[in-house]
């Protein structure tokens, strides 16, 4: 059987010491003949210097090779933190015979924490030495970047474009804001498709807005966020233009859908993937801020996780997410029972719907506030007590 | 010794049976030589009947009752509702022989059912016959508006304002949002000083926000939060002005801020009241803004839930809080402890602090972003495993 996997890369995931425990902590990912790199980062202005140093270098044409160290997030590190990024990068590019500038870098754990470079460069010496294109060295490398995380999460898929038949695979790793001290989201999308920079990156921002930036778990912001896409071409003669780029940037949405879902479906805790699915807005934008400030409720999260059919929490935080609309318009289901229906509310089994939130792990909230044409998908994770008991005490 | 409630009002507080707990359920407060009365409102688009009654009726010259019952919020009632906060009004002022007018009304409790009218009628007959202006009753009204509070919450104080004395005295009830469905954040403030009814919209919502709109348990914003004050008039001869005015909002923000306080505090589930004191913004609202960020943090809670002085977590918030900063010029303590300079971690004594925060219930985070005037003082309270068990548990 064919690789579901792109051609032109290859993986590793290997242990060089940087995390306490036995686990893997530093991955590569290179694609020797060169990729075309764009990347989407954090909005913090409080961010982590590996950001720093992909935003210097993305879009580009000609980047070999991503590496990341799980462990210590590089964040909060100052110039040496700077420093260390670059060093970073350039011992990744080295390991395979190429320069610095054609490497980003990514890191994620501990805050405030100067990277211990003697382990950064004996993981790109052993990383280097082991890099190859097959499943397992994929999945070693998905493996290597995890924190908290209670399973890696990757997607390969294949799509046609055009006339050609083009991979996207990914990972990513996070479990919300949640970890030693604060863990973080961090994804690689890779794939045989030809793409300039410039149409790399519009594609990459297009997809990270309605899957990586349509997630929450408690809605804290990383210091260190990163999505970043790597395009060998080597299923391409020429780089994609006009219907197939379009296509490209659809499967591209589709891949990144279906990871950015792990994420809280990852949640620390979490016992539901909520799915909030928003409609009747004037755009895009003002759904996801309703969507999102129904997310980011923490009574709509417990009531949740109480399987508790409770409309008015969920009416309540629309009602304060800033975006206006008419109150007399809102129709609201969850898991498909209609509980409130212009402005009012219905009689409804709430013994059923409760039924079906006990049963699902998946929860599906339909909020219409309006008949604009806006709308959009977001998901999130419930709030519970193993949450609360992860994160005030793991210090202790 | 000479009560320090203000002259010029009549309190009770009595049971009419809409809980269905053995606990008082509806309050009235009178002022029958007539008030100037001014209020502030939820922000919330899905907001309560009585929150539009009293916005249709505040600022006024002449209000002579404030009737207010518990165990039922009156939202989400759509017409029927509206109409039934109007003869709420009727009853109340006919009660004590004024009319609907010159009436203001508050409910809070559960959302989506209507008022128990019956009940309702026989509440303002009973507390009528009841109205005393002691201090018995003033604490009996405090008592009849709690739902999940702990403890009624009032303040009593006395202010030289120009060449007069003035008393202010107040009540306020929430523990957040939490409780049955929703709970709710109403407050009454009484004077006897003399206003206008402009001048006391303006005193009322000065006060208000920098203490009511200074708090949040986890941020989710009610249908019904009311904040009322009558003036009486009878310690002054005229409407208070210039200085004296100003004085008088001073006073009236001094004693907001002891009743405010209080909701954090009694937060359900909460182990911790936080201030966050947030300094060097261009302005207020850019301190708020940080500082409401982070004390919405579940991150930033549960961190001080386990008294883990987590300063990546704080400093993070504020990062994504949409106010500009140079993080280079971050300064951070809590409890006294510098944690954090000039944008870098200081080594300080980590179990110090952490014992500071397990032997004051009060937590102090000063966080300084730069060298503008800008400041803005915040409560919260902590996020426990009692607040999740509160919350998803309550209908089950």
């Amino acid at each position: 059987m064919a690789s579901l996997l792109p051609e032109g890369f290859e993986y590793a995931g290997v242990k060089c010491g940087i995390k306490a425990s036995p686990k893997d902590d530093f991955a590569m990912i290179a694609c020797r003949r060169g990729a075309t790199a764009a990347g989407v980062y954090t909005q913090n202005l409080v961010y982590a210097a590996p950001v720093e140093w992909d935003r210097q270098h993305t879009p580009s044409g000609d980047v070999r090779v991503i590496a990341v160290n799980s462990g210590n997030a590089n964040a909060c590190t100052g110039e040496r933190g700077l420093a260390d990024a670059r060093q970073m990068a350039g011992l990744a590019a080295q390991s395979i015979g190429f320069s610095a500038s054609q490497a980003l870098v990514m890191s994620t754990g501990i805050i405030g924490e100067f990277l211990p470079m003697d382990r950064i460069a004996e993981g790109a010496r052993l990383a280097a030495s082991r890099l190859k294109s097959d499943e397992a060295s994929f999945q070693a490398a998905a493996e290597a970047i995890m924190t908290t995380d209670s399973f890696p999460k990757t997607v390969r898929r294949r799509f046609t474009v055009g006339d050609r038949e083009i991979a996207i695979a990914g990972m990513a790793k996070g479990a919300g804001m949640i970890g030693p001290r604060m863990a973080t989201m961090l994804s690689v999308l890779i794939t045989d498709a030809a793409l300039t920079p410039q149409d790399a990156q519009a594609a990459l921002r297009a997809a990270v807005e309605m899957t990586f930036n349509c997630i929450s778990v408690e809605g804290h912001m990383s210091t260190n966020d990163t999505v970043l896409l790597l395009a060998s071409g080597a299923a391409c003669k020429e780089p994609l233009a006009g219907g197939p780029l379009a296509e490209f940037t659809e499967s591209l949405t589709d891949a990144c859908t279906e990871l950015a879902k792990m994420i809280p479906n990852d949640g620390e805790g979490s016992t539901h993937l909520i799915e909030i699915s928003v409609h009747g807005t004037k755009d895009f934008e003002s759904a996801r801020r309703i969507a999102k400030t129904i997310a980011e409720s923490a009574l709509v999260k417990t009531a949740i996780t109480g399987c508790d059919p409770n409309w008015g929490r969920i009416v309540s935080a629309a009602g304060y997410a800033g975006v206006p609309f008419d109150p007399a318009k809102v129709d609201l289901a969850v898991n498909g029972y209609p509980l409130y229906r212009q402005g009012a509310p219905l009689h409804f089994d709430a013994a059923a719907v409760s039924r079906s939130m006990k049963t699902n792990r998946d929860t599906l909230i339909e909020l219409r506030v309006g008949s604009d044409p806006g709308e959009c998908r977001y998901w999130t994770s419930d709030l519970t007590m193993e949450y609360i008991r992860i994160n005030a005490d793991y210090r202790t």
